[in-house]
């Protein structure tokens, strides 16, 4: 970081590089931090200062070579993903932005970015924190949003059982969920820690620690009635759990199957398919981007209940680019509580 | 049958009973062959000779004890399913119907049914012949159409694969799909005789036996360039391959899932179930009980293909009572083309 322009900029940027492509868990060996090159603001290009960035279940599928919604993370290139800054240059013909003003941007796992400024969002520091536009106000929390009520075209009055739901989305989801008027939200997580902080925290109705015991039968008590939806971050066990407990027209918001990322032999896939048949269960797969022109109606919704109080979020916040890696790879054992996220702050 | 009412009607029938409950693959000493006393028919009621009776896969889910969309087949009781048959004497108070009369019904499985008017529907013979009423243009039919053009939500140009699509519902899938505009249609079946079936009878643009290799590269060949839509009848590798050929927003109707039903192992559920988030794949599990609204229109658009000759279809017929249970191990095993059927006729 030594290396300047002669304009003052900084000429060179560390950045998290994928050097080989993981067979199942990855491990540290899989990535390297590595000086980038970078350039100074052309037109329509802002150069910003990343202060936070995002590490997310759905990076572990980008680091096979397997086409897919998202290209695969190259070899020996920069991985990305979302960030926020400072701006800290702006190209020629870019009216936009002024140096100083804060962004969200794609171009994350780095200290510097340089990027179009049509590929950003403003954001507003004195409305949130800046962690929160890559959490509860950015693309995770948009995703729990559209999920539950348009994938799982969610109705007042259904009881939702949430998988991951300490997580980042997980626990929106409940929220969303109980503030909309659901009879009964259910959570399942990894820790009785976490149980805890569903009940206390979150509000959720009744919530269970999947080691602790099957699934299924958990599931089954706390939601003896059964449920109408089931937002699933986990797949395997869960997903077949949920089948058994979905209600006839049920519904299953599909946004992640955490459990079945790092399966190299055939994955615990559920038994109980053909139950979809009979219960006209529908299974609908999600992904954020299809759903940007709800951003409007969800940061008013969101916002408003973020102010008043009546949605809570967590964050865990690991200090330091160089140990982002350890950050993502501790959410994908779940060691996080809420959104994980790594300041770059100095 | 020897016995008869005062009044000259039979006083009793024979009726296919259900004397044990499956493990795995059904056998012919889980079924019997009883009589059953047969009463006059009282207010609202009519008493209905059965000419043919339906055997469907989805009995097979109805002879294990579990909660289920339809109630399971009781122990030591008449089984019931689609007949078709002649009213041969009506109630009192029961305006419907005069003996003579044809009407569809619920209560197969046996030679006699006393059953309420306004469980019924009036069949007209002159229009189409009898066995129609329980294949092309009965509940098979109705489930193809919903199931494609609503569960699928199928659009002109989708190219679309059917499993089992040899059978009473693929072949009538695969069809309506030409016949709607599809841009391919690709079908497998389990034999190459039923291969060739698809291909020059039933217009399909191509299709492969199952046996022959695995499902998801002989779909990939077979469909070069991906689907849009899945009519599932099968499940398993079928589901999983489809899940892998599917385009971003495909869609699945799920219809029956034959490859678990008889599974008394964890079943070989698709390991690729993750690719349902990314793809944003939509799963909707279909039952006809939930689209008789369609009927109408149903009737009227495949009634005129019938006519004019556009859609073609094959029923296997089974003579006699005695051979029912034989009939439907027969159509488990797939051994039938088009639309299995026993008839009781004379």
């Amino acid at each position: 970081m030594s290396v300047t322009h002669p304009t003052g900029l900084p000429a060179t940027s560390r950045a998290w590089h994928l050097v080989a492509r993981p067979k199942g868990w990855p491990t540290p060996d899989d990535f390297a931090l590595r000086e980038i090159p970078i350039d100074e603001p052309g037109p329509g290009e802002i150069l910003v200062r990343n202060t936070h960035m995002s590490v997310d279940p759905y990076m572990r599928g980008r680091m096979n070579d397997v086409k897919s919604y998202v290209p695969p993370f190259a070899l020996d290139e920069p991985m990305d993903g979302g960030a926020v800054g400072v701006v800290v240059a702006v190209g020629p013909d870019t009216p936009e932005y002024r140096p100083g003003d804060h962004v969200t941007h794609r171009l994350g796992w780095r200290e510097y970015a340089l990027v179009a400024a049509k590929d950003t969002g403003a954001v507003n520091p004195d409305a949130a924190p800046l962690s929160a536009y890559l959490g509860v106000l950015g693309m995770t929390g948009l995703t729990a949003y559209a999920g539950l009520l348009r994938s799982a075209a969610f109705q007042e009055g259904d009881a939702v059982f949430v998988s991951g739901a300490a997580g980042a989305v997980g626990s929106q989801v409940g929220q969303i969920a109980r503030l909309k008027g659901a009879s009964r939200v259910i959570g399942s997580a990894g820790s009785d820690e976490k149980v805890r902080l569903l009940l206390d925290e979150y509000g959720f109705d009744a919530a269970f620690n999947y080691k602790n015991g099957p699934v299924a039968e958990q599931l089954r008590e706390a939601a003896p009635d059964g449920i109408d939806v089931y937002f699933d971050n986990v797949g395997g066990d869960h997903l077949a759990a949920a089948i058994d407990s979905l209600h006839v027209h049920g519904r299953v918001a599909a946004c992640g199957m955490i459990a079945q990322y790092n399966a190299t032999e055939p994955s615990p896939a559920p038994h109980n398919l053909p139950l979809i048949v009979g219960k006209r269960l529908r299974i609908q797969g999600l992904l954020v981007s299809d759903h940007f022109d709800l951003r409007p109606q969800f940061l008013n919704e969101v916002g408003g209940w973020l102010r008043d109080g009546s949605l809570r979020h967590r964050e865990t916040v690991v200090p330091g680019i160089e140990n982002a890696v350890d950050a993502f790879l501790g959410m994908l054992r779940g060691e996080n509580v809420g959104k994980m996220i790594v300041s770059l702050d100095d």
